[in-house]
């Protein structure tokens, strides 16, 4: 039997039925009362997820798009840009500040590992004349399934006076990220990671200290422009088509979440995450993150058993059972697989793909 | 009896049946061989529906995004770019362009009216430094419903040896636009229009001619960055995540448009167009433009009878009859209405909105 596929990997995920039917429903005129009173609450509910005060804006574009927008909006040619780089969404940062002619530097550990709070703090203490403008980071990498210390690496950033830019793209919605609280200014996620709907919307939110950085960008570009998402935002509507679908898509799901609450979301990604990892542990397998502390709730790496290809792997347990897996990116392709446990994912699934992996490496074993 | 909705606007424009419920389906993977193997048929039929032998490329944005794309790959500070404005489409090109440095001019006529080919003529014959890189122009302008003979002014833009650069959101799909055979060098669009679908895609075509622009522009910036594309493509995918179900439901309306054939959809749209404005002239009504042949075969723009106001019009068509019409844009507010003819929209649509807006106005003359 086929098409009963359950989706582990990282993004999409799994979309909830009654979300899937929003989404089949013939698109509301976005100029219209209706869109925009079923706006204001979605604009209202990313406030509580984001845990900001402050706006959080809806691209029609992927989580990369958002990213875009997050350094199109700040950096000019020449500004400095420290990047942060634990994988390669790490490095996609760094990528993006130079395409916008802004010089990175990046600050790399070897893929698997997080930055140590103590490093950063020394390399921003030789900053003496304030140089570097930006620092950006990633919260969850989804490459790795790393978690960095956002918290206490943006502390030092904010009494560097630098700004903090943070992916919370596989982060938001799964783990504890307290925008306002924390002081970071620009924080960024995507639709199809634990907003659970498709991909096709990104968010961004930032600080009042980025917006006045903001207004000194000579080229910030049209369509990612903050200013207009801020001005029609005060005006319940966006400055461009939105994908109506995906946002009338949205406010179900975050009714869903708001429903079930942060703290039980967040407990909920943890201990899915933790019992996966306890469980891949008892069959022998290695993971490539070891240490829980450093483990990202939203995505886990694993390394094959000796003998036994990722690609096989996850041939499969898709092809007997129906479930995608991830494999590794560049370098890390074919060494490392990856299980999204992010958005609509339950304790039940944890058991079910543990039990087809369990059950996929002994047959694989036996050829 | 509500809920019976009748999308009679520019877009977002009705979506058939079958292809919101491919809207519903779970998310495919998009790092899959089955979203590949979907993703290259999508790709060949927007060859066809661009009428061009270049790659398309599908960005997950609003037609704007596109718009955006276009210029952010080409222009670079203190470029001139010529925008030949007809309404506010026309002019968000010349924003764009200035949101990237670039030096705009206008070429500006009432709207309503369509660029006079002569006169860009005379304007790039004074152009004897070439300093004009790129004529920006509308083909079907949404906002009021005229239509510029493109292929007559990229032809003088080709032979001055400027790039053209079309916005044909409302026309691809719709009217005809020959991409290559007329040597457009750019032309973008949107999804919620000819193509059928909801809104949340965008695409754009560049020719060779302009890919070698591209090449010298410095700061392309990173998320529409057409090299990144243009590399996916040729391995069957998309630099980031692509708005997966979105281009699912693409690939269903595109096997519908191929099944009707260009050239019946090219005839469907104009003879849905001359049917209406038949109608509204033997209604009494005013037409914006009046001229058939300088007339969008996609929207129709409306004066309203004396004494009766759009938004009484509007109110009324959609309370009693569920019809949803648009109202004129920024100057043109509450002075004119438009009735989108685009997309999945047959005669029995235009008998429809003619009956139920004869019906509106005198029910609005007895009151």
């Amino acid at each position: 039997m086929k098409d009963k596929t359950l989706l582990m990997i990282p993004g999409p995920t799994p979309v909830p039925e009654n979300v899937l039917l929003e989404m089949a429903k013939s698109p509301v005129p976005h100029r219209s009362s209706e869109f925009s009173r079923i706006f204001d609450e979605v604009n209202e509910d990313l406030k509580w997820i984001f845990q900001t005060k402050n706006d959080v804006f809806i691209f029609a574009s992927s989580g990369t798009g958002a990213m875009d927008a997050a350094l199109s909006n700040l950096v000019n040619p020449q500004d400095k840009v420290l990047s942060l780089v634990i994988g390669n969404f790490g490095e996609r940062w760094a990528k993006i500040a130079e395409s916008h002619g802004a010089a990175a530097e990046r600050m790399t550990v070897p893929y698997g590992e997080v930055i140590n709070p103590a490093e950063l703090k020394a390399r921003l203490d030789k900053d003496v004349n304030k140089e570097i403008k930006i620092v950006t980071m990633t919260h969850s990498e989804t490459s790795t399934g790393a978690v960095n210390d956002i918290k206490t690496l943006c502390k030092i950033i904010r009494e560097h006076g630098a700004l903090s830019v943070v992916d919370g793209v596989t982060s938001v919605g799964a783990m504890d990220l307290k925008t306002d609280e924390w002081e970071i200014d620009v924080v960024v996620s995507g639709s199809q990671k634990g907003f659970m709907i498709p991909p096709g919307l990104a968010f961004l939110t930032a600080s009042d200290r980025a917006f006045e950085v903001h207004k000194q960008c000579k080229y910030p570009g049209f369509y990612f422009n903050w200013s207009s998402y801020k001005k029609s935002l005060a005006n319940h509507t966006t400055p461009y088509t939105p994908a109506v679908n995906l946002v009338i898509a949205l406010h179900t799901a975050l009714k869903m979440l708001k429903a079930e609450g942060l703290e039980n979301i967040f407990a909920r990604h943890k201990s899915n995450a933790l019992l996966l990892r306890d469980c891949l542990r008892q069959m022998g397998l290695k993971l490539f993150v070891e240490d829980d502390t450093k483990a990202s709730y939203a995505v886990t790496s694993v390394f094959p058993p000796d003998g036994i290809s990722v690609p096989d792997i996850r041939k499969v347990l898709k092809e007997d059972y129906d479930i995608i897996i991830a494999n590794g990116q560049n370098d890390l392709k074919d060494k490392i697989f990856r299980i999204g446990t992010l958005g609509f994912v339950s304790e039940r699934d944890i058991l079910t793909v543990v039990a087809a992996l369990n059950a996929s490496i002994e047959k694989l074993k036996r050829r």
